[in-house]
């Protein structure tokens, strides 16, 4: 399919003339779906994907709360998509138009020392910028620079709801909690936070074979979701001590791993009740505030803490597990939209304690 | 030498009838150099040590001021020492009477569950004990458990001087500090403290040839030192902002690795505000607080803070490393003492900001 | 029970006045179940095990074919076992009598510098000893030196035709095949020879969730065993080219992972066939030969190739792995036999292309 | 310095009309110094390069011997070198005309599924390719695909003579010999091969410690200057046995880690002769035959054996070294030349046992 092809056949949808519908940041609290222009080609290493899978990130309600200073007014939000490449630059050697992708939430240049360390969570010109210092993909189409490196080549015939889920949250989960974590067979793990990404972090857990995995929320309903995603215990912090009920889980041993996938200073003070000596705690979550840390506890306990936004450097990985059914992430989405109805989307995920969402996916109206 | 006739020649000494001198903790601010019963075999693992060089801790000033709760009134003090066995449990397979032994300061019994992960510091049966829950090595003889595993032979021709700083100081700097901060050749690291520990973690991060050291610290003949000892830039954070200053050298980019060799929060402060992004802090210092982490700037930093018990089993290694003359620590020792006088010897170490005392060490009457 | 009441109690059965039951090697091609003085306590440090489950290991095979010169006639054979503890010697501190345990293939003193380095399999004075350079465990009772690290306790609650696979073949496999090849999940293993300790390997392999496993035999029996133990390809080498075959399946790349299993020269020159560029070998299978290494071929490659006598570091964990249910090694059973009957097993297992006989258990006549 | 203002220097060398000189393979034996057309930019990531420092390889040696089968006549030869950009492609952005640089023997396009393992030895559009596939460094002017990713910016200030050496012969040294062998402080080391590119090993090695570095070769003068670059012993394997003298050095127990230099069967043994349990032996030579591999001597020895093409991404790395001082190779420069006499300098270097010369440099006319 070529770009012209596109072209030609875009004059019946929005994009006509160059007009496209998207989610428009304006100010805390205040979204709108509007018109915005098309984005075209900037630079050579850009790409533009037209939109045919997106969702809606927690990070994308702190945002509209307006706890992301970076996030200016009139911004697209959105860094979450898979979709059809529209054009590229002339400096793309890896894709051209027609291309199935998926959109990683992290731009990497693949050139700078970040980018060679693996670490393109700091590249020097990319990092998280999509739907936060550059327009985003809620939206029917979304400009990608740095495309070769940014963008990973899909099959059609892959589940793409599950393949949507690999923008941010699997990488987020696995990388951040489990590699970081650094799980073995027989570990046992608490999960603080059974949201989308404690539930991602529960399913790519559990490739490494843990002996056991203790799921801790305030949330039954969240809870009930971890026990069929495989967790061996689950822990009801609304209900009980968690603190205490882990350590008799673990008969006064504490945790191999703690993952924080929530951000608050009571998760992690959780994290940090139940670790083991010689554990971990691996932090997933976006905090807004700093957290006591008990070293006058911990500074013999032999353990060691981590913090990493996602590289995405797993992505291929990732896709191959859900490719050869590895994994099976697809149990996430909870609910669809049509990407039109994304306002309701919005509503329906931050309600999510009402509605029991975890993850919403957008539907573009074109092919795949 | 058999054990009768090191009893035979014992009479001469102040061992005879079983008595022996030994410092020993009297409640806060209490420490008397006193008649003890010289220690016996209690355990078939037990060995009986003849002290021949031992020195001060830090921890027994903290001991000494009453922030140790477990070191009760009545203990002999000191978890460091090199001495000549006098006397072994009939299950010893490695020692006999009149080997030139290394005491560790953690006890090992090798058989545990912590023991068998290389965690030591966390033996169901040892760990650190000796002059804490069981007497010391400030004495002139010492009870050894679990001796198979916790004490190493050493040879007679190498500085003993050396050998004692590898009971505790240099295995805590070294596996808490530079293992634990997985330096690597060109990296940039900054130790916070440059005490005796601060200090021996200077000399072994140099095993593996970082590109930069810095070394912060209030006193200016430590800094000086420092500075003879390899540090490439010094920093006086009492005449200077030290973060700032930090963050010039490094062009803004933070270090690859900040050891925190102190155990105070504005030390800790200090290695978080300075580690750069996929950087590491080590924790070596003795926390007795909580410390604030800015987990709102360091949650996407993919950084990793460790916390250690010294677990002495890098000791093989380091005293290869001082027979081979790879690693020379002898110049951290300032004073030298006669057992007998460790009342004076604790007077020095403890005005250090006086006497410029960085180890002092303690010399038994004997030969060895 | 104390060893005294179980001294009584023994009068019933073949011990009585200190004769047992025994598999002993005498020669060449010669094997008998006679009798032989039943083992006391030699050394502080030993326990007497009477056995209660045992199996028969392709090594014995192997020395009853003349193949391993340390064997001398007279040996009792047998390094596997599960047994119940009758006396330990004075220094032995971890057991009693009465206990369940375990029985290692490796003796571990826990002391020596191979110790020390987690690496028994060197042990000073252990390592492979049973069965081997003094008596092992085909017998009705064994003496086990250097007890405390080298025996495990075990719930009477677990499958213990599951757990005498401990003693040998699952370490073996896990450590010398999953663990040196540094399995991740998304990976491709060929596994090369599909006999006990290859499906051992299969098993321990889906641990760490590899996308595919490949495995290559000439019996079509071990094939379909294979299939059913989780591998995702199965190639005849007897019927096809497998190296072809192994190349066609990943599209001309390669393994990342080849598990020699056999201990030939032709298994080994497969393994170098299939492995793909940045892929590793790991050889557990016993060579009696030289192979040719095609370094011309493989010298920029970035392979590694790895070797390893099993250390048995891992038994803690595969027990907990058998504990709570994620490794389930019972399928790899094939026959029962009570350990009178062991001429019988020998020959079952002896002819497995006749028999399909995997793993043959032999039970002991009291309880447990 | 401006594309154009190059242009027009550039009329009155040899590069008038778009003609240079180089060293030409012409087949088996056969190299000249002959006219060759300027490289011009083909891909928009290309970068012209005029040569200012270059050096010959071992590996030009077996070019010329025709033992290379993809190196084809009227090839430019060489791999290595510096040198300052003259024209860069439309997509390249690190880099502008004027930049001083180091070109990699290795040329990544950081795209592919090896670049993105950090193994562009096997990239996909590169890997070596320079001086194999398309033309090389031993000529006036250089054309590099994938400048982004291949190119390293250099200061002016640096020792250029060292710096050239970065190209192969100190990454090859380092990631092939010292990071595959996982050098660790304290180990003993062997290296087989006195050359070049082992004394690079020698002096990286270095970097982490060890205690002992053994070096092994037939020539008296390279040992002599092993011992002025670390050698701890030398071994003249043509006036002794060598194993027998390093089994006696190491007190029979071998070295940790072998590292073959040579790439012929004959060190080879050497190496898995020498290699103690639990070590390693990491494969540097370029063989051209298989090898004995003694498996039946080495299967129960757990050692690692490791084969690489050097990745080159230690590159930035050993930069850094060389810029703060932690890495010296200029020592390793032995003769120089102006290029235009590079025929005399192949001579020199390829009659190294009469000349003694290691690395010779070959210095372009113009600045840097």
């Amino acid at each position: 399919m070529s770009v012209e092809s596109l072209t030609e056949r875009a004059t019946n949808d929005s994009s006509v003339n160059g007009v496209m519908k998207a989610l428009v940041y304006g100010g805390p609290g205040q979204r709108t779906w509007e018109n915005k222009p098309k984005p075209t080609i900037r630079e050579r290493g850009d790409a533009i994907v037209r939109i045919t899978r997106s969702t809606i990130c927690g990070t994308d309600l702190h945002i509209l709360k307006g706890d992301v200073p970076s996030v200016t007014p009139g911004r697209i939000l959105g860094h979450e998509g898979v979709g059809v490449i529209e054009a590229v630059g002339s400096s793309v050697t890896s894709f051209r138009a027609g291309d199935l992708v998926l959109i990683s939430c992290i731009t990497a240049c693949g050139i700078c020392d970040f980018c060679r360390r693996r670490m393109p969570s700091h590249c020097r010109t990319g990092g998280w910028i999509l739907g936060n210092t550059i327009d985003g993909t809620q939206a029917e189409y979304v400009r990608i620079p740095h495309a070769d490196t940014s963008l990973y080549r899909v099959s059609p015939d892959l589940d793409l709801e599950a393949v949507v889920l690999l923008s941010d949250i699997l990488p987020t989960a696995y990388e951040c909690g489990v590699l970081n974590g650094e799980i073995k067979p027989g570990d046992t793990v608490a999960i603080v936070g059974a949201g989308p990404i404690g539930l991602a972090a529960l399913l790519t857990a559990q490739l490494y074979s843990p002996s056991a995995i203790l799921m801790v929320d305030l949330d039954a309903n969240r809870l009930k979701r971890a026990q069929e995603f495989g967790a061996t215990s689950v822990v009801n912090s609304a209900a009980e001590d968690a603190v205490a009920r882990v350590l008799a889980i673990t008969e006064g041993a504490g945790v191999d791993l703690a993952i924080e996938a929530v951000g608050t200073p009571a998760a992690f003070d959780t994290c940090q009740a139940i670790v083991g000596a010689g554990g971990r705690i691996a932090n997933i979550g976006v905090h807004g505030k700093p957290v006591q840390l008990h070293l006058e506890k911990l500074w013999d306990r032999n353990i060691a803490l981590t913090t990493r936004l996602v590289d995405t450097v797993t992505t291929p990985l990732l896709l191959k597990l859900v490719q050869t059914g590895k994994l099976r992430p697809a149990g996430l989405v909870t609910h669809r939209f049509g990407l039109d109805d994304i306002m309701q989307a919005y509503d329906t995920f931050a309600d999510a304690t009402k509605t029991s969402a975890l993850k919403v996916v957008l539907n573009g109206r074109g092919p795949n």
